[in-house]
């Protein structure tokens, strides 16, 4: 009776301990899968003025540079603000830009058409947009909000975020994505609209 | 000793019962996160020939029409090919697309000048790009292979692309994008550069 009973409170931590670490294994790994993260984007004007951690600064860079670039030439280049004053001096001239007061960060999306496939404007345009929209998944990712603010191909905006950041003339700055932690208030809107698919012919 | 014995097998149940329904959940929902998904994305030009189900097709357009649009203006449209004389007739006039013979799909993404922001053709063409990203990593997201095979800005891969698929001639088409079972030869590739980055100015 004592060797039974001793065997099978054993067998019992042998099994908790068996499913247990498994599972909380995966409670860990449970981040949000790609195409929830492509519906809960939305754009963030509402931040809350924390500042962002390098490590996930980091992080949104490297899945801006996993996009796919015509030829595989990589046209772009990303300025990093996090300095207080250079996001105000940014905002002073982006009438449309005003969520950069609180913001943690903001990156510059950068297209450089020398170095696009055959130099051309529109493939260093698009390349550095798939780049964005990484940028805006991966933070969406990371619990962070942004929003795209138009720089291209308004020569106002461009021209004070290139005198602001040193930025030569031949490049392009696409975008400036204030990013900050999101206080809420905004939310993803669907956009799914059936007419906009055409089956096998327009 | 007999309900004791009892008592202990009763409570090894509970015990399996509480912990294994919960473990499994979270095993079924153990879809790629979405910074995975965007490492993971890379052109995949050699598909098995295998068809793409609808449903996936479904899942990936409203992943598509979930991308920010500048001023919410939403300046694109999705042809969805399926049928195999629809895709080897783009086939014949792409020579960049000669993986459309073995794609169960293409969905070719259509900028809208007249319906974008001030009816400005970047607009339509960078809101239409983003749009394309989500269609590149939703696919991956699902188990699929997607190349962006560019159709703008050249004239004559747009004059096939329109007059293969009806598509007006005041519509872009921005690409076509082939979609398939990947035979799982492609891989990712690496392009983080440090020097692509410039912290504070450039």
């Amino acid at each position: 009776m004592k060797n039974m009973k001793a065997f099978i409170v054993a067998m019992m931590i042998v099994m908790v301990a068996a499913i247990t670490p498994d599972c909380m294994a995966q409670k860990e790994a449970a981040a949000p899968d790609a195409i929830t993260v492509i519906h809960s984007r939305k754009s963030v004007r509402n931040f809350t003025g924390q500042i962002i951690e390098k490590e996930k600064l980091d992080k949104i860079l490297r899945a801006a540079m996993a996009a796919p670039t015509a030829v595989g030439r990589q046209p772009w280049s990303f300025v990093v603000v996090t300095e207080r004053k250079t996001l105000d001096a940014l905002k002073d001239g982006l009438p449309y830009a005003q969520m950069l007061g609180k913001a943690g960060a903001a990156i510059i999306v950068c297209a450089i058409p020398e170095k696009a496939h055959d130099k051309m404007v529109e493939f260093a345009v698009i390349d550095s947009s798939l780049a964005g929209e990484n940028i805006l998944l991966a933070a969406e990712a990371l619990g962070l909000g942004t929003t795209w603010t138009a720089a291209y191909p308004y020569k106002d905006r461009m021209g004070h975020v290139r005198k602001t950041l040193n930025i030569p003339d031949s490049i392009i700055p696409l975008n400036v994505i204030p990013i900050g932690y999101p206080t809420g208030v905004d939310k993803p809107k669907n956009k799914y609209k059936p007419e906009n698919i055409h089956w096998e012919k327009w």
